[in-house]
């Protein structure tokens, strides 16, 4: 299956698309600002020779904020056209594009006095990651209006790269991410020796002697294929796995697929935060051991961004549901939640519980998290939809409509009709260019009590979670009607998950709720207890938190105030305990009100 | 009270003497050839001109760890005579000796190329901490054998810094030691210009502008009298405390004793491992936020060993049976999982649970722990009691006997007989110079069931936790026996303790348990379930690690595997479980034998 172009969806829907608006109207802006008066902007201007007198300010990284964001106002200008933006853009690329060598490298960092540095400590120096940045930007821009001025320096970046390492002169990065974009450059250009590099780079690690120190915190201490478990750092892993999965979609090299199936299993099996989130470990901001997932998570918001990344491209490769269900997890939850609902904050971690102490913040010395939540969203359509030979795929809905044509000739118009998150009705409406066999697989989500679908008004058929396939000729004004449970459940983590035993996650739909402070006065929610065949009820609250569904039930409070000053007692009888309301909120919402503690886990 | 010197007490047990002996014969002996081959000694002979041409070796601070051996070395020499070791010591100290600088300077990373950078970055450079270590060794050695070589340096260094340092111009060490070496010296010499640097020391923190960057990690945030909780790297925040503790045992300042009942409540009451560790964070080896205590913890063995200093400062200050307790339970838990049984490899962080990949090492680059270890093996008698006007104190009972003079001209011998930490039976025998009225304290610990004492064989008397105080007129071979009930007991920690919730440890005595693999096959301990109320059979076990009683208990394990690679599930009914017996060993022998899962919480 391959995903749609994002400039082929367009969502019209009260969730996403006011969210895409607020990233095109006030999120991108305020990034811009933010790269400009950090000097991220000017360091290209002092390479350039515009501003030489400059110091390189920042971390020798920054130029990759430049590009994620770069990335993002790309498609958004596709989504919501905007002159001011556009002009912004093009001063951006002006800048970017006269700072690069005249042999192709590109990076401000290395572009002055420490130019005869370049390439010497691939293991910390991030020079191939913020190329591959800069590519993924290029092709963005010429994927969405046509713009070729970023793409014709892309071309010179990937060359000289190609150029410089291979299989005689092997090199990859510390921090994966080229692997993605030397294969998005293949894909734009057909140029193969950039999926040559992409392959050369994930075999470049786990050698001995090492090229990248061996540690697992690089994930360079065996070969990718030999990989057991997800190590080190969360995010690099997480990219490293989407390059892989990219590399195995063009080659279908039958050990990267292997590797990227026990690597899947180990992540969503042993070390996923229910909210979609990866990464355990403070230190290194990396995966811990099996089942070790503390509600105190790391949970970078750019892990969670990586997981739908690796997500689509398994369900590409794979067209299993259960990457749709982990995508739809981390996008609506442990994505979402490092992002305000103004649009103009954000979360580095993400954690399942808090004292009220971790806020967003407007930007970051390490800038990382803001603009890849910037360029996520602004492609977010392109995930909701794919296709395949005689196949109509729905991964994600959201009222909208896309454009799709398939191989054998069917082109036409989907229309998605849903009050998604909120409501699990979907109704699907076909407009077809002539009518047409083939087949539409609709995602039934793994969080469903109970699922039907009926086309157009034939009785409706229980369907169970995985892709509902229909196959027959359709023709427009053809209508298939969904109806998704959702009824609020409660879920357990495996006993092993040492923080979670005994405890309770309350969700409905796609979204996983938590327990905040100021719904819920007169206790703490730390104390919070909840018998887990409680009903939770659902209700619609236009006025909090740019409108929610919230879910109550009543559950007690332990008097933990009662222990006074003890941490350890003699173990007896538990704490006494009082009926109580419990009032849960979507986790992406938390942290958007007054401060106070916040529990996942009941 | 005042504890008695580490000379006038001597161990005559199975438990502590020998590893005292083991310190003394092989921990010393292997530490020396340690800081021998990393190049820690030639740093000395570097800067004092013998080996000139050698560069600086290791971690600027890596003094610190020549001083904390030859401290422990110097108790050492004093209860276990060895004149080889003896011949050792006079070589380092000549070495030493020799490296110190006219004015008294004494730091090998700052005495050659880098001189002119003295002090020059108290926040991060550890010279104070370095030099704080030195003095602590010099008033070690003049104690414990009269040696006087090191202490005419160390006052020369203790001059230097008290003219460096003073209230016109205030300093500080970014890690704290040098508080509780300047009142040491001014203890050992009388020079009230010690105690009152130290006194600057302690108030130059929290300052506005920050002397030393203002950051919680460094405890520079807040003024020390103003600190509401423990923050920060926890070795250096607990040796703050134990700093804070001895100026105020000096001065007897009403502010700085409020703010150690704060921080002593904090730790006890909201932070502290049912070990006795501290330090809940790996990231920046820091104190969490309160009842935040993962299994998976940091606890540093040398924040454990603070842990005991601090304990007995505060003990010394009011007298209270709780800080002894909170003593005993660090020492016997916390601390002495740092050492391997043969005493030759080292545990950096002692967790509550692992999966059998944490395992004791011979020596680390940033070797802080192990000659710590050492020390306090070698002053350990110095902790068993005290004195205080007309009372002696017994605060540890470990067999042997201990000389002691008191206020009123009292002297004599005490001698204690118990087979403890193994059986609660003391019998505490006098023999007096003379008789003479006085009274004896004698501790109860917290972990009792039941107690009781008698005297002379007179009817026994039913005891509570507490200090016992007996007064009257003693004569010699006056008796008192104790009877401190052992019953192994289950313990639940706070309910906010997110990883033991619901779950319990046991103890026996003072020392806390744990289930590891080997002694518990057919079952993954990680899965163990066990009712509070079950009960556990002591029984001594002469065969394994070197003789412990192991606690026995019929339980059962949860079917993991069921769950497959099912990391979320529905709430339901609790996952399948069958009978099993469980084995406990005490926590400070685990990973002694074959690796695997180990688990103190049940």
């Amino acid at each position: 299956m391959s995903l749609l172009s994002p400039a082929d969806v367009r969502f019209t829907d009260s969730f996403w698309a006011p969210r895409m608006r607020t990233n095109a109207e006030t999120t991108l802006y305020a990034q811009r600002d933010q790269i400009e008066t950090t000097g991220r902007l000017d360091n290209f201007r002092r390479a350039s020779g515009r501003k030489p007198d400059l110091p390189f300010q920042g971390i020798f990284f920054n130029d990759s904020d430049v590009y994620k964001w770069l990335e993002g106002a790309a498609w958004s200008l596709k989504t919501c056209p905007d002159e001011k933006m556009a002009e912004i853009v093009r001063g951006a690329v002006q800048d970017i594009v006269a700072a690069q060598r005249p042999d192709g490298y590109l990076n401000t960092y290395y572009a002055c006095d420490l130019a005869d540095q370049r390439w010497t400590n691939l293991k910390d120096m991030h020079e191939l990651y913020c190329a591959g940045h800069f590519l993924q930007a290029a092709v963005a821009r010429v994927r969405a209006t046509g713009d070729t001025d970023l793409m014709d320096a892309a071309v010179r970046v990937a060359d000289n790269i190609a150029a410089t390492f291979n299989k005689d002169n092997p090199g990859a990065c510390g921090h994966q991410e080229c692997e993605m974009a030397l294969v998005e450059m293949y894909r734009q250009t057909g140029d193969r020796k950039y999926l040559d590099t992409a392959v050369m780079m994930i075999s470049a690690r786990g050698r001995k002697p090492p090229l990248l120190g061996g540690s697992p915190y690089h994930q360079d201490h065996l070969p990718y294929n030999e990989l057991e478990e997800n190590v080190g750092h969360a995010v690099r892993m997480l990219y490293m796995n989407c390059g892989a999965a990219d590399v195995a979609l063009e080659t279908g090299d039958p050990d990267l697929k292997k590797a990227l199936d026990r690597l899947w299993n180990d992540f969503t099996g042993r070390k996923m935060y229910i909210t979609g989130g990866a990464g355990a470990r403070h230190e290194g901001e990396a995966f811990g051991g099996p089942y070790e997932l503390p509600s105190r998570a790391y949970a970078e918001t750019c892990a969670a961004i990586a997981v739908v990344m690796w997500s689509a491209r398994m369900l590409c490769m794979k067209g299993d549901p259960e990457y749709a269900d982990v995508m739809e997890r981390a996008l609506y939850n442990g994505v979402l939640s490092g992002l305000s609902l103004d649009g103009t904050q954000y979360f580095y971690e993400n954690p399942l519980s808090d004292r009220g102490n971790h806020r967003r913040k407007e930007w970051y010395g390490c800038a990382c998290c803001p603009p890849n939540l910037a360029r996520l969203l602004a492609e977010l359509p392109g995930y909701a939809m794919g296709v395949s030979d005689d196949t109509l795929w729905v991964n994600l809905y959201v009222r909208g409509e896309a454009r799709f044509a398939l191989k054998n000739g069917t082109s036409g118009t989907i229309r998605i009709d849903t009050d998604y998150p909120w409501d699990g009705k979907v109704v699907v409406t076909l407009e077809l260019d002539r009518p047409s066999e083939f087949s539409l697989k609709l995602r039934i989500p793994d969080w469903v009590d109970a699922a039907s679908d009926s086309i157009n008004g034939e009785m409706p058929v229980v369907a169970t979670a995985g892709y509902i396939k229909e196959h027959r000729l359709w023709k427009t004004g053809d209508r298939i009607e969904l109806n998704l449970g959702m009824t609020p459940r409660t879920w357990q983590a495996h006993p092993r998950v040492e923080g979670a035993r005994g405890r309770v996650a309350v969700s409905r739909g796609s979204l996983v709720y938590c327990l905040e402070a100021v719904d819920n006065p007169g206790f703490d929610v730390w104390d919070a207890r909840v018998d887990p065949r409680a009903e939770w009820t659902p209700a619609f609250h236009e006025e909090i938190l740019n409108g929610v569904v919230t879910l109550r039930a009543v559950g007690s409070a332990a008097d933990s105030e009662s222990w006074g000053n003890d941490l350890y007692r003699p173990a007896g009888p538990g704490t006494r305990e009082r009926a109580v309301t419990l009032t849960a909120v979507p986790y992406y919402a938390w942290a958007n009100r007054e401060p106070g503690p916040m529990t996942v886990f009941i």
